[in-house]
C-alpha cells in the first residue's frame, strides 16, 4: 500500500509529457511501464508498401489517460500514446514458425496536450520537434480514428468499452 | 465460503496470485494492467500445426516481478507471467494487410511459488487447477527456456538485460 501511494504520488508529479525550453518533446523513457494496448504485425494502408520482413507494432498509453479512459470511453487532455516499432524474426530457439519481436526500430508518439500533435523518435531518442500539422498523419488520424482521431478500432480491449460507452464515431467501426 | 476468500484476498493484498481454498488458482483478472513484455504471432514449435488464422499472443508479467528483474536479471519468487492469446483479423478499417489483434482466446499463467506452475483460464476465466507436472509445457521450458525456465530469448527488452547481468542459461542464447 505504501508503495502505492508512492507510485501515485511519483506519477502526477511527473506528467507522461515533458518538453524542451525550444518546444521539442522528450523521449518519454518509461513508455514499456505504461499500459500496453495492443499489437499488429506489417499493418499497412497501403499494399504496395508491404514488403520485407514485416515490423511488429506496440501500442502503449499513459496510466492516467488509460485510467480515464475506462470510466469515459474517450481521452482526456494529457493523453500520450506510444507507437514502438520493432523488427521481427521467424526462426530463433524453438519456433519454427510465425513471427516474434526483436530489434528496436522507431518509436511515433501522440499526445493531446490541448489538441493532438505527433513526434517521431528515432532510434537515438533524443528529444523531437512536432510533426508540422500539415503532415498526413493528422489528416488520417482525423478521417479514420474511431475514438477522438486516435486508432481504437485496432484495440480491442478498448473498443468494447468505447461501444459500451458510446463514443465510437459514427460510421467508424472497422 | 465467500466470506473466506474476500478475506483470503485482503490478507495478500497485493500478491499478484490468488487461490481458491481447494488450490486452483483464480483469474488474474488485472493482469492487462501490468507490464507487458512482449508479443508473437503464429508463434509454433511444430510445423504442422502451423494451419489457418495465426494467434497473436500477448506476454504480461506482475510488476513487482519485473521491477525485481531489472536489478537481478532473473525471476523472484511469486512471479507471475501471463500469456494472452487472441485472434488475428488482416482486413478492417483502413488496414490492408498484415495483421491486428481482435478476440481473446485464452490465458495461460506460468506462476512461480515455491516452484513454478502451469495453469490455463479458458474465456470464462473460472479459477483453473494446477496443470500436472508432467504435463509437456514443464519439460519444454525446463530445457529451453533461457532464464529461469522462462523464454526470455522471446522478450527482447528482458534478454538484453538478462545478458548484461550473465542469466542466461549456457547455449541457451537462440
Amino acid at each position: 500500500m505504501r508503495t502505492a501511494v508512492l507510485l501515485m504520488i511519483s506519477a502526477a508529479a511527473c506528467a507522461a509529457q515533458q518538453y524542451m525550453p525550444d518546444g521539442r518533446m522528450m523521449f518519454p523513457a518509461d513508455y514499456r511501464e505504461w499500459i500496453y494496448l495492443s499489437s499488429g504485425l506489417g499493418m499497412t494502408y497501403d499494399k504496395s508498401m508491404n514488403m520485407g520482413e514485416p515490423s511488429f507494432d506496440n501500442v502503449f498509453v499513459n496510466r492516467a489517460a488509460y485510467n480515464s479512459f475506462l470510466h469515459t470511453g474517450t481521452w482526456p487532455d494529457k493523453t500520450v500514446m506510444v507507437l514502438e516499432i520493432r523488427s521481427s524474426l521467424s526462426r530463433g530457439s524453438i519456433n519454427q514458425g510465425g513471427h516474434f519481436e526483436d530489434e528496436l526500430q522507431g518509436v511515433e508518439v501522440h499526445v493531446k496536450d490541448g489538441k493532438w500533435a505527433f513526434y517521431e523518435f528515432g532510434k537515438a531518442q533524443a528529444p523531437a520537434k512536432i510533426v508540422p500539422q500539415t503532415a498526413s498523419c493528422y489528416s488520417c488520424h482525423e478521417k479514420s480514428g474511431v475514438v477522438d482521431t486516435t486508432f481504437v478500432q485496432f484495440y480491442p480491449t478498448l473498443l468494447k468499452l468505447a461501444k459500451e460507452k458510446g463514443t465510437v464515431k459514427e460510421g467508424g467501426e472497422r
